[in-house]
């Protein structure tokens, strides 16, 4: 009955089916599960105690959980247990559209925060005990180690701290994924915090699998399921245009001898533009690149394949279904310039200074004095989470924003007055890029921020409105650091509210 | 003629009086100043260059210049340029009146930058050249190596990046601050960072004086002026309360293992209830403590003397003129026990992150979700800068916020339904603190965090507003996650600046 990913026979009698596994799962207990963007989550135990938790609510007992995990994960997970009404409390970062509407109805307590931090707060102590480590994992060694899958995220914290241990054995994940990971065991609470000894995106610190104490194994799941793996939309023209813009400044950084000619490690946000970017890269004249970045899209794929890029370092692997064949069908070949790490490395402060990532990430809007809003749609709607942009937007080289200059038809402008939600401030904003044009705005004044970003970001709907708000506020402000008209300010959100588009009748 | 604090002999040719070493600053240069709250800034060439200046715009020439120096300095520096006019773009933090009142009306461009990142990205080149290094030191060592005075800043960046160099050696300073500094020569841009060797508070990881190419140094003026030392006032009953609920905060950490016996160590930002902290801890069960902070008040020397504080590392003092007196009667024993460092080492993420600081800063303004308004008063209007805040709080242990529950009088609300501006995000804001009470916002969602800091931390005449706002706002908002009424969100400023108070009619 044990397969041979089992390598370890002690644990082979703690196998057992998804709804045993799920019994050991009592009602108000946190779990920490695995997974990160859709890869290398639990897939079958979360789904049986969505039904076990659906039972329990028929028969009129109260259940649910706090769910812990790295990032986002798949429909079997945050879907099925949000359908059930079974997660109370949500950390750190959640992309279900199930489990969105109930935070946004405000039926589920949602916890967002720097990707970076989750397992040094966890370790703290202030988020409470961890009941259970629910992780999915490639294999099991016959010296108990685990053999991490598709991501790493928080698994090596939530099997450290967890009172006990369910693992999911998936054997759909490629057993040479064996060998990809650096699980790097050196992270302590202060004062016995010590330097990260990473240097170079491909230096590897650790070691390519979990310890974990067999003792606190207490159910062993088997699947074949594959990771959610969503195709992606080809680049259109608007995501090429912002490609062009960036690159570009690329080059002209380099040319002025601002930037090595090789670029410095690259971060790509997750999204169709972010792919753009990447896809821009492969007929640019940049090569011998670095990723040191938090996911691993097709279009780093497409890099590595191409040459173009040396390595990539990431915590997890978000792909469309053909970029996961092609991965698994080369898998040795890939490993050999991929390194999975846990997410406290992958997005940590210290780490991203030091290389002096290249930032790119996407956002909601952009206010004309240069803060960003990439989760709160009109102020009081999340999204997904700030996942790891604010990591990776402070310690950056250079801070890159990237968004279409208009969503929804047109009817929202991503250049407003003041944005509704503040994620990244203006010092953590550097650049930003929509399709109409790319604003730099390192060392400039707030009203100089301003005028480049409506004349190069903001579409030609919407410039006349800025302009003239700008115009305005530099009469009727309180201060003329950054003039602003406070009843005014967070009108265009109003607009769209009430009207349906933020254009003036 | 030369002093004894100019030990290599050729430089003792280039000694002239301030007039002299002003018309070696060009119109449009920029000029790289020591500097730090106050301390260590120049006194004389600043002077001197505004009446330069002044004589300029009396003949109808134009005359400005770009100035960069650590953080805030004194009259002499800011005032005095700022007052001719001389002053067309200030980086990266200014607290002086004069200049204030002048970017506040919109004529003088201002970029209020993250402290650490300053000699960065001056590296970095986008900020443009640097032409003149104008520094006050201590002392000239005989091999040419220079003492740094009462603060370090970005001295060491400014004396490597300048083309000239123009030095005030201060014999007020007292000469026995050599050995106090740990200036640390091991940054550069990437690709070639490296880890920062510090693991404990009281590593000194450098060497005590700067280098200083002699060919580059043009001008050496010699002067016997006090820092700008400013009384404190003694610590209100309203400070009083913000430090025994803070305090009590750390108390219950340490009983339920959340914080070391000894704390964490402290850092501490400027004025009269970060003061009343350090006061009162004096008097608390706490010892053994140690201090990574960005600069040394009062308190900080208090604990040092009192033997609560074992050793404390800034990068500037800020004291009263008793307590400078003080430091200065007994500097050798200080001496032992103070690190001063540049502003890059002392307010590095990766060192804060480490060394796991508890982050204790004043805001202006906070919001019910949590999220911190530090420098634009009424949203617009600059009070200091950001300064090392952002460094602090996102990767401190524990990131506290303090301010008194009102402002002006009780008209204005400490505690408003949305910051005017956004300087810390809720991420990086865990605690806040008034007279009223303590927020614990840790782990909570957004509407738990909302009702903590209405019942904690809002004044009682404020209350009840702020209570029915989120109550109807979880009623009319769009999305329930962060519940916001975007026509009222700002309405509470608007309605300080028409009718002069926050308190409704």
């Amino acid at each position: 009955m044990a397969s041979s990913r089992i390598g370890l026979t002690l644990l082979r009698s703690r196998v057992m089916d998804a709804d045993a596994a799920a019994a050991m799962i009592a009602p108000g207990s946190t779990v920490g599960m695995s997974g990160f963007t859709g890869a290398g989550y639990p897939k079958a135990v979360p789904i049986a105690l969505a039904r076990r938790i659906e039972r329990a609510h028929e028969a009129g007992e109260p259940f649910s959980i706090k769910v812990w995990t790295g990032a986002s994960t798949g429909p079997e997970l945050d879907g099925a247990l949000a359908k059930a009404k079974g997660i109370e409390f949500r950390l750190p970062y959640n992309s279900d559209p199930i489990a969105r509407d109930m935070i946004n109805r405000g039926e589920m307590n949602y916890f967002d925060m720097h990707l970076s931090q989750v397992a040094p707060m966890a370790w703290q102590g202030f988020l409470g005990p961890l009941d259970t480590a629910l992780i999915e994992v490639t294999a099991i060694l016959p010296d108990g180690s685990l053999v991490p899958s598709s991501s790493v995220g928080n698994n090596k914290t939530w099997l450290d701290r967890a009172d006990k241990v369910i693992l999911e054995v998936n054997r759909w994940q490629n057993p040479a994924l064996e060998g990809m990971h650096d699980i790097y065991y050196g992270t302590a609470l202060p004062p016995d915090r010590v330097p990260i000894p990473l240097v170079r995106p491909n230096d590897r610190i650790g070691q390519a699998s979990f310890r974990c104490d067999p003792e606190k194994i207490v159910a062993i799941v088997e699947t074949e399921s594959p990771d959610r793996n969503l195709p992606f939309k080809p680049a259109d023209d608007t995501a090429l245009r912002i490609a062009g813009y960036l690159l570009e400044f690329f080059g002209h950084e380099v040319s002025r001898a601002r930037l090595p000619a090789h670029l410095l490690p690259l971060q790509s946000g997750v999204g169709n533009i972010a792919n753009a970017v990447l896809s821009g890269l492969l007929d640019s004249p940049f090569d011998q690149l670095d990723a040191y970045t938090e996911v691993l899209q097709d279009g780093m794929l497409d890099l590595l394949k191409a040459g173009k890029l040396r390595m990539a370092s990431a915590t997890a692997f978000s792909l469309s279904p053909e970029a996961a064949l092609e991965l698994n069908a080369d898998m040795q070949r890939y490993r050999e310039r991929i390194i999975l790490r846990p997410q406290e490395i992958s997005n940590h402060p210290e780490l991203i200074r030091r290389l002096g990532c290249l930032a790119m990430n996407g956002m909601i809007e952009a206010d004309i004095y240069g803060a960003v809003n990439s989760t709160h749609v009109m102020g009081s709607r999340i999204q997904n989470g700030i996942g790891g942009s604010g990591d990776f937007a402070r310690n950056a080289y250079i801070s890159v924003f990237m968004a279409p200059s208009t969503a929804k038809g047109g009817s929202i402008s991503t250049i407003v007055p003041q944005v509704s939600h503040v994620d990244h401030i203006n010092q953590d904003v550097q650049v930003i890029v929509t399709e109409q044009g790319l604003a730099d705005l390192r060392g400039l004044s707030p009203k100089q921020r301003a005028r480049l970003v409506i004349d190069n970001c903001a579409h030609p709907d919407y410039r006349p409105m800025l302009a003239d708000y700008f115009e305005r506020a530099q009469r009727g402000s309180y201060g003329q650091h950054a003039p602003s008209l406070l009843a005014e300010a967070l009108s265009w959100h109003q607009r769209f509210i009430d009207t349906g588009t933020m254009r003036q009748a």
